[in-house]
């Protein structure tokens, strides 16, 4: 540090800014402090009594430190790292802890190099996890594969904090080379977990591994289980992950300092009507937490889960990244400041940012001779699995159809609700096009398609024709990536996605707007109002969520983790 | 971490070590949990119901985490690194950070490379913070003068942690560029702070300029500021600072988590009849802190404050550094494992350790021609300043007194409590000899010596004639260092410091009772009750604790800060 800022800190010189006359939430203590904070290059400097050449009155008004979402996938919010920051820091989030395993199953390497130039465009901080589990299964192509070797390269990036979501968590506790390689590589660094409903030795096992967090409990046993053992746990609220509401309940003074927030994945439409973090702070006050505690979780906790010491809380030599709140209580953010700089106000962002045109993560909807794709399915007993969609879920049920066949190929039948679901590769060229049927989707006539399909992201359509399917991968083509709708040749809608066919440097209206007008047309097509449109096709690629699934290989029973003849 | 701890951890092969039936002290949840804790390569894998090759039955008493010194000079112990560790390992004390900064006062970078190699021999864990304030100051000759390049090869050791007690705080407000420098050296890395009664605006200076922790603390409103500030901070209970219960006063659940022990300084005979950081832990359960609280701080906090990640807790991944407890509230320890290993039952050390020779700390007494050391003391006036002692303190006053001078000579009158006093250079070969007169010591006849003298550690001798008080610096020569009672030309007892002339490698008991002797011969001699014969001698070198001290160059005034004339 300068020996400026020690004049200033002892007050012999006038900081840069001084925020004066605040209730500063110190998270250090428990407690709200009244005074100014002073400072100078984007650091605290004291908090006390002091002088700025610029002042600004508080009033009173309470300032917290800026939140940490602890486990991200930006990729969710199809927005681009600059788009997403540009929502999210008006809502609070003044850092994120990333982990672009999205794009890294598009476009490898450099998907997560792009990630971390497009960040550092934004005044955001954006941590990056390296992904460990890309892709996802040996059952699919994605757009690379990483190996421990792979990731060595990016493991000394000033923004890299260490292992993405080890999500093979049977193949840790089993001892498997290439996962324990990875982990190995990264011993000394963080390690994020991902280990659903794991307990008892399974847990130890994993744990003992190396691996530090877990973001995936759903029950407040499994939390207090988690935190009992040594790791640190992300109450997570999501899109489609509501997990907050149950594991506030398993929150303790003896155990809190060990929990953090996320969002995990969440859409821009959640993300606006709802909010990021803030909302996750907000409701955790509403059942009862106390606002210190739940900011606490929301900053220092998360700060020092990630070694990240000069972030989370408001003291000499933090990181200027404040909040002023008017409501405490109903996390009311009227500014955001970040390292000491003005980023938001009343709900704005006043930044701009350019967005980073990389060669290597546009164009990545790489088929040919689309209208030669073949899409028949055989069926030659007329019998077929078919996957089954559960309302409000993604996880799916292996249900076995009869179905109408002519010349031992699937036909469809207007009066059932079966649709020809197909994955169409779209990394490397193979032709692989996986073909299945699926119950429950609703969609009368047309086709759904779109280059979001966790996690190999690959083409997903469904539809009750193979033309207007045709059509709507020629359009994900054309456009390089995206969600479109097409019906009786005609492309009714579509968004396009066209940073690795996932995210978009369009702003956030656009998006949004365009996304409801397409929800709402899937709707007025038939889809069933229970589940939703493009985020349901997007999670029925994904073969580590039972129970029956399709990749561009095939069919995938999850339950026998192996794929599977459509002949029932 | 291999394949093998996997199945070890998943009980499907059998553990090499478990301790069955245990009440472990979980200091990640706040709870006591039944279970048997199994061990595997010196780590836990796993807690639970589990098998062992070996299992022992622990019959229901208590394991918690091994204790951890957050601050301590080994060298204030008198003992080597190894006799150190035999001697508090089996009080619990598993793992220390070390500031060697006595050591290297004398011998500099070899002092410190000395104790890594040292520590080494012992299963005791030994972190070492770098010393920053190599010599205290530039009124004194130390054995070496160490800026932030000569520290630079040592950054990188796997037991180096950071930066050593940053005791030059005047420096570090001011803006001083060399202690900046290593400040900005170590900003990545632990930098400890001693930061005694800095407060307000000053502190911040000092927290801003990447200050971590405090240990230095004596009020309960001190120790407030510094948590809220963003400080680690440790409640020291050493031998001559005994802070411990009045900083409890402030220990709260919000902030404990930022608190944790220490000793700083502690003679071999209080940790011997009290105990090490066992005794911390003691008093503050008898002060009416929570067992698991007090042990926290012990364990768990001081571990993530230094960065050191598989200690301070029970849980799998962990080191298995445990100690076995027979009485929770009480602290009765009956066995320490470290890294899985039995290395204490009953209070017994089960370990040896072969003394490491390192001739770069040995012979390091090095004066000349003793017999011809001019000990004369010009006081034309027949005033002088007079350096008063304290009962209990090692803070001084400076009073003014008449002396008898005969030819412009100090001379000793039988009637008045006035010693001669003197620094002797030991380290450069450059002859200084600081001179002076002190109040209130109450030796009658002879001369009292040692070459522990804070923080240059030159020979210092106190006496009523010249002849004892050289004999006595002969005979601290002939020893190599150490400490020694003479009186009229016979040495009538000593303790030789072999090492360094602060520690030797003999074993406790035969230190602890040269000492008792030689203090309770001191005050047969006169010395007053109510100081330490030796370790006020210690302390009247260090320039930098009021009022008025003695170093080789000369009478220091502290508040001055800087040299002064005997003449009043």
């Amino acid at each position: 540090m300068p020996i400026k800022e020690m004049r200033i800190a002892r007050g012999d010189e006038k900081a840069f800014l001084v925020l004066k006359n605040c209730q500063v939430v110190n998270v250090l203590n428990g407690q709200i402090e009244h005074g100014d904070i002073a400072i100078e290059n984007g650091l605290i400097v004291g908090v006390g009594s002091y002088e700025g050449k610029l002042e600004l009155d508080l009033e009173g008004k309470y300032v917290c430190p800026g939140f940490i979402d602890g486990h991200v996938h930006i990729e969710s919010s199809m927005l681009t790292p600059s788009q997403f920051s540009k929502l999210v820091m008006p809502l609070g989030t003044t850092s994120v802890i990333a982990d672009p395993h999205e794009i890294a199953n598009v476009c490898g390497i450099a998907g997560i190099e792009y990630m971390l130039e497009a960040s550092e465009e934004t005044p955001m901080d954006v941590y990056i996890m390296l992904p460990s589990c890309v892709p996802s299964t040996e059952f699919e192509v994605a757009g690379a594969v990483l190996l421990a070797e792979d990731l060595q390269g990016l493991i000394d990036h000033k923004k890299v904090l260490g292992l993405g979501e080890m999500m093979n968590y049977p193949g840790v506790i089993q001892g498997n080379a290439m996962v324990h390689a990875k982990l190995d590589m990264m011993k000394d660094r963080n390690i994020d977990g991902h280990a659903p409903r794991v307990t008892g030795k399974d847990l130890n096992a994993y744990i003992s591994a190396g691996v530090q967090t877990d973001h995936e409990c759903t029950t407040k046993e499994e939390l207090l289980e988690k935190v009992g053992k040594g790791m640190y746990v992300h109450l997570r609220e999501g899109s489609a992950t509501r997990n907050l509401d149950i594991l506030l309940g398993g929150v303790t003074d003896a155990n809190s300092r060990r929990l953090m927030f996320c969002t995990d994945d969440k859409q821009p439409m959640d993300i606006l009507y709802e909010g990021h973090i803030d909302h996750n702070v907000r409701r955790a006050i509403e059942l009862g937490l106390s606002p210190i505690t739940a900011i606490q979780m929301a900053s220092l906790n998360t700060a020092e889960c990630y070694g990240l010491r000069k972030k989370g809380a408001i003291a000499p030599g933090y990181e200027a990244d404040l909040l002023v709140l008017s409501d405490l209580e109903k996390v009311q953010i009227d500014q955001v400041y970040k390292k000491g700089i003005l980023v938001a106000d009343d709900g704005e962002a006043l930044f701009e940012v350019d967005p980073l045109k990389d060669t290597r993560v546009l164009d990545t909807v790489k088929i040919d001779q689309v209208d030669q794709i073949n899409l028949d399915i055989n069926i030659e007993s007329g019998i077929a699995k078919v996957i089954g969609l559960i309302d409000h879920e993604i996880i799916t049920t292996s249900v076995v159809r009869k179905v109408d066949v002519v010349n031992g190929k699937f036909v469809h039948n207007d009066k059932l609700d079966l649709l020809k679901l197909a994955v169409i590769e779209r990394h490397k060229g193979t032709g692989n096009v996986g073909l299945g049927l699926v119950e429950g989707y609703g969609l009368r006539h047309g086709a759904i398609g779109l280059t979001i399909a966790h996690d190999s992201h690959n083409i997903i359509v469904i539809g009750d024709n193979d033309e207007d399917m045709r059509l709507a991968a020629q359009t994900l083509k054309d456009h390089t990536g995206g969600m479109c709708i097409c019906m009786e040749g005609e492309v009714l809608d579509s968004l396009q996605l066209e940073v690795g066919g996932l995210m978009t440097d369009a702003p956030l209206m656009e998006v949004v707007e365009r996304i409801e007008d397409m929800n709402r047309l899937a709707i007025d097509m038939g889809v069933n109002k229970n589940i939703e449109p493009f985020m349901t096709l997007a999670f029925l690629a994904l073969p580590v969520i039972p129970e029956l699934k399709l990749t561009d290989k095939g069919l995938f029973d999850v339950t026998k983790f192996s794929l599977v003849d459509i002949n029932a």
